[in-house]
């Protein structure tokens, strides 16, 4: 692309944990060092970032200084909407005051979002859903998301707003699972300024091809975000680019150029057991790989063998860009 | 349900083969000797029958004939679009003589529906779509989908049309994979004529939760019938009705009554090593029991368990209706 | 069964977080406080203890009484392998201090699980794996796993130990990944006293039939322990009992009894989002059911269904014993 | 490797048909037409070929004659086990005169495998399983299989014979389905002239790494072939090779050159839609692609990142290699 440019969720810099190492995969970070690892992964320059922030007492100002000192940019605030609180569910949690509790967080997430000049808040409905057969009125967790989606977006007008869908993790089964049932949420709740953040590898665990929910996001106007990582297809590993699916992402990274796409591509990768900068600095090398091998496709003769269904014509386009 | 009524795919009484025992599951049969069979399925009497018939000179005057007085009804007439004419597509195939070729089969197949007084005309698209990687322009292959299903609903307004979707086989990747994409699909398209078959065990394969699918199509106001089986989630083992997915089949029968179902409920089975009479008697027979069981399900209660999201209790009152 | 005795890991009793809900779901409890409330759970007696105990501070001794107290027993002691040590591995840790470090956790797990007459010391290397494509030397990873299970299997030849296989989760891709590569491991191994706990939930990620994962085991003789719980097929969600896969459960049932199981069938649950003492009792209840159901089963007739391989005979036999 | 050689299944070149598509994939093609169209491939010049052949009247010299005008071998002979009088299994089918039935097309593959001078002779029990819950005898079903492979492999003792192992397909659940299953089988036949084929597509259907799956194969001592191809995971596509994972394929094939590899390399692929001699050379091409990037990468530098688990550093390895 024209002006490639990177991004990451910040979450890539912290510590993780999960239900079997509670105690946490490296170190606990403060949010300045994580922003300082950031800033040392050589192409990074935008973040994705949750709020409330780890400290209580940070302000969004602070934070904002702290980018700019490091010569960094929000690309996004995800409201954190899937943690305790949360965990029956943010826009359709059974019990109203939590429902309201979600959108307080997403109120004060707007404000954060001015603040540090984001492009986008994101909404990561994780724990939407329900886990088990007979549990769940699917009609009432469809309304209460259209519903919280609608009243969102109109009560902040000037902001967009994107949803990045994944079929399940934490909640088992997640109810904005893929591209086309978002698209559809979306448009039933009537409202212009709510996107899509199209992750690769919730892409995959839905069982879709990304590059072809790519385009169908896109032809509805709804593009708003990419999220680049790579999984092992029936879950969410957030490894490195390309690590398991190489031409899936070629595909992808031409998908992008195809749509005019002129914003970062972003990295979601949870780097369990590797050093995060050399994780990330690795998938962003990858990609830049990828671009140099997408200029050197003969879009024009793949086009053509696309046309004709001629797939190994195809493959052999994409052989020689790549190796 | 008030009225439990039953049909099932012709294809479940004919010789099935598959790419190893290409000498066939079964003997050989004729229209006739596949309706009889049928006739004998206790509570079957409605068909979805494939169009051209397997005996060229059959008309369908003569398939009326010989459905009357077995005592049938003709519910849909699937033309055959994945035959070795379309195996690199129907709708999107890259030769515009299969694609018109393909147009010709439909409008053949709405002429046999109003002979034999079917309900609906059905899509299985399972050959669009595309096999490998950077095969396909997938933008390309979204509008000759939508333009077909424009064009052929266009053409017969006064005829009902149902696609029904699923992820793969034949093709290895198919367009119209899942329910949201293809009520996208058919928005796209603009007509009122066109609307979807779910197939449960399609939906699974998809990563649905077929009662959450089918909530989903019913809202946009698309259903036009359902189809039970039930495979192993990956594959559309068309196996007997309930034979793995117990709760999720009963949930479903649940949604149909809630959407205040009155049509048939078909039976999509491919009894490979059965006998067919047997087996697809067996799964009317499960729905029978299933739908008692739905009967004993005090519904409120359940509705009030759903609310609150007590996922154990809600599977309580399923348990206390099956068992 | 004759004797249908119930036990359960004593972490569907704590806190449990993730990677998104790092704040945990439901509130932190002690190991007194957890055991009360497995001593709550009807028809609950026995524990499959993790060790080290939460409390730093706590002997052997002082559970042994809380459990002597309350009334329970311990079927199982499980040494943590997995926490923040141990990420990169427990007996393929690429670090031979780490892995010196996981030997003296099973020691020390070897003496408590004597102190408190626990029946076995269960080994889940859910971090011996790999992540990523290339990574791995996997005759090494091999090597190492054998070695690991010889050395402490030798070292303490009156301790029963058991291995719980699973595919991934919390490492990538792990090792021992399903029931016939563990078998061979312990082959390798060439011991005795090192066999196999069944988790049906894990058999069932790992593309397994249950049942047909357990008579393989047994056959080896190396059935140590059979776990139930259910999930989706695709992820360890660890459900109630058959809330998902009912006939898939009643056939591990059956399977139980053909080889005389009489041991606990233990519970591994993750109740989430549901109060503990309640979804437990609710599987205990399943459990239950289906054993009665067992009684039901003409067991002449369904292995001479079986014998003529007439899926639909035995299919009636389940739905009449079950309905 | 030091000496690249291929091999193909003459299934390739044949007229494909599935349970859609009845009346099939291409043109049908004589036995001649086959080889002729094997013999186009550049760089093909073994072939597995089915017995009994396509002509009933076709003898095993006339076989070998044409192989030997066209310049080509018996790499292996695979008897046809999974035709329509095996759909109910052929080592484990009920009827004791199908069993029977089932060894005598061993017995004249046998002699076939001879007269061309075959490596080795295929079992591929595809419908040796089962199809839904409850309906096996699981013991049983091992039983037959168990006895079958020590019957046959000790009635031809000079013979080598080699199991294809596979999930599913056309069974719906096969009983030599994972790699470890299928070493456990043919060590209770205890016999030492039967070994495993490896297939790259099975080995990701059954939730494998193909790459650990070999090294546990040869560790075992029972490696005998190894095919490539290629899939989306979760069903037996038999794609390109490396058209959906590239780096596993490339892992595969160091694991080939690291046990000393000197046999043919087989294509198992189904061209349905695609010209068999482009979409086989294509795969040639594509291994020795590969082959070459196994050349150019640092053995001693990946080995020691491996050690380390360094995946970071793995990986770059990998893209160097390729890019």
């Amino acid at each position: 692309m024209a002006n490639l440019v990177f991004g990451a969720g910040i979450w890539a810099f912290g510590r993780i944990v999960d239900r079997y190492a509670t105690d946490g995969y490296g170190p606990e970070r403060s949010t300045r060092a994580m922003l300082e690892l950031a800033a040392q992964v050589d192409g990074l320059d935008h973040l994705d970032i949750n709020h409330p922030f780890d400290e209580p007492d940070l302000s969004a100002a602070s934070v904002a200084a702290l980018l700019d000192g490091l010569g960094l940019r929000a690309r996004a605030v995800t409201p954190h909407l899937y943690t305790r609180e949360f965990t029956r569910g943010a826009f359709t949690n059974p019990d109203p005051a939590v429902r309201r509790a979600a959108r307080d967080r997403v109120h004060a997430a707007v404000g954060v979002a001015a603040e540090l000049g984001a492009g986008y808040v994101k909404f990561w409905p994780g724990q939407d859903g329900f886990d088990m057969p007979g549990q769940a009125d699917y009609a009432r967790l469809w309304e209460l998301t259209v519903d919280a989606i609608r009243e969102l977006a109109t009560a902040h007008p000037e902001t967009q707003f994107a949803i990045e869908y994944k079929p399940k993790e934490p909640r088992v089964r997640i109810t904005l699972g893929n591209a086309a049932t978002t698209l559809l949420a979306i448009q039933d709740a009537g409202v212009d300024n709510v996107g899509i953040v199209l992750d690769f590898g919730h892409s995959l665990m839905a069982g879709e091809t990304p590059a072809e929910a790519l385009q169908l996001v896109h032809r509805q106007g709804r593009l708003v975000s990419a999220e680049l990582n790579d999984n092992w297809r029936g879950w969410d590993d957030d490894l490195p680019v390309a690590s398991v699916h190489l031409f899936e992402t070629l595909e992808f990274l031409l998908a992008l150029r195809r749509v005019g796409w002129d914003q970062p591509v972003l990295l979601d990768q949870f780097p369990f057991r590797e050093d995060p900068v050399a994780a990330l600095s690795h998938s962003i090398e990858t990609i830049r790989r990828l671009d140099a091998a997408c200029e050197r496709i003969d879009v024009d003769a793949l086009r053509d063998a696309q046309e004709r269904q001629d797939a190994i014509a195809a493959q052999k386009l994409l052989w020689a860009a790549v190796g």
